[in-house]
């Protein structure tokens, strides 16, 4: 098994908890784990439980066009080339890549300075590494996407396998779901998986059933006061929240099947 | 009285919520209140309660950029000059504003295509209009942002008189707290101010003030089942959360003072 996901929801619906829960997982199994952070007001670090120091040290994506100037003399919008050279997830520069645990973590880098501009050429750099980079058997990609739909119009995670899209209980993340659907389609992803967050009751439940695609839909994940206190505390979920990540398990159990 | 003011935070937060509340008790108040949705993944108008037979007759901004060449024969880059000749609240054309309960909510639309690109350019063109507009007595300008910080590097709240910032409580809508106010900074906003939402019991009210400068901090809002019931059904909360409607009433005093 080899694959590349993103998974991607509006705002605040636990999507970098979940990368990073899944990401260990995988981890955990023996996979080759590359964990992508593409959205600037995360820190897929902190959940994956990287220690301070580690992450004190790690360089964003954003100065990686540098090094690709200066290793292949390419000129600025011909980076493709370079990364077909240099395609495989183990190959990506370990100054890029920071690793513990087993799961290797790429950084695009957050906004450092007020009216310092957008950040479309990180998404660009990314978007050209991610969909060049060709797995063996057992890599995992999996990228925890910023929030929202605008990296869908920027087609970051162009040449996923799958996106998933994690919802809570709520009319607005399950507009952003349809949306996430619609996007996703014209940018070439067929597949479209779903995953409930933040359940309450079997009401929750029967509520996103009725809003998505049954047959696409990864499983529940409850409402947890240990993922509260992990956010608090800086804690990893995936060391604090056993009861969560019995759940993802079966949520990576039934994505194998889709 | 009059303001310009900027809605911001981490996703899934309560921005939109907030905002739709905040504009509706101004308009309550006489005042004339502009409701920018700056978010594309958002839905203002819904939350703001607009007829559904009124949202789907909207425009949004993206398509304002053909209005202002036509009106005023200008090249592209050059639209600062049209809105100093058309500067005051009320001058915005009808076309793009909707109102509906005295608030005129302008819109910056959505991401229609996968792979179309980037919101830049719609974010200059709001960042343009709003720096412009010149506010007379009793007219507030409430803008709702995308969710994260790119805004902040793209600078499309310049020339607000405030931010606010809404928190949870948890530790990662604070780090983004954090990076607001320093973005805020960079672009000449050295007012944020912030809310706490969601909240539960007196221990997350301590918590939020043991990570915010207090001095700033304009109260709290309780987790509400009646905001998460208001969602589902699509209705404003305005018109269905008495209780939270309340708690911003307090908030909009205090925003007075500060």
């Amino acid at each position: 098994m080899k694959m590349k996901i993103a998974i991607t929801g509006k705002g605040g619906v636990g999507k970098t908890t979940f990368t990073a829960i899944l990401s260990r997982l995988y981890a955990s199994d023996g996979y080759r784990v590359l964990a992508v952070d593409a959205d600037p007001d995360a820190n897929l670090a902190l959940a994956l439980g990287f220690p301070e120091e580690m992450m004190e040290k790690m360089a964003p994506i954003a100065e990686m066009k540098n090094l690709v100037t200066e290793r292949t003399n390419s000129i600025p919008g011909s980076f493709g080339k370079m990364f077909k050279m240099n395609p495989k997830v183990d190959d990506i520069p370990d100054r890029y890549c920071t690793e513990y645990k087993n799961v290797k973590l790429l950084t695009m880098g957050t906004v450092d300075t007020g009216g310092s501009g957008c950040i479309c050429p990180e998404n660009v750099l990314l978007k050209r590494l991610t969909s060049h980079l060709i797995l063996r058997n057992k890599d995992v990609v999996i990228m925890d996407m910023e929030a929202g739909i605008e990296h869908l119009g920027r087609g970051t995670a162009q040449g996923v396998d799958a996106l998933i899209v994690v919802v809570e209980p709520g009319a607005r993340s399950l507009q952003t779901y349809e949306k996430v659907k619609k996007l996703g389609r014209d940018i070439g992803i067929t597949k479209t998986l779903v995953v409930g967050n933040k359940i309450r009751d079997e009401k929750d439940e029967e509520y996103i059933l009725s809003k998505v695609d049954k047959d696409k839909c990864l499983g529940f994940i409850r409402y947890s006061q240990d993922i509260v206190d992990s956010d608090r505390s800086g804690m990893s979920p995936f060391d604090y929240c056993k009861e969560t990540v019995e759940e993802v398990k079966k949520v990576k159990s039934k994505l194998l099947s889709l």
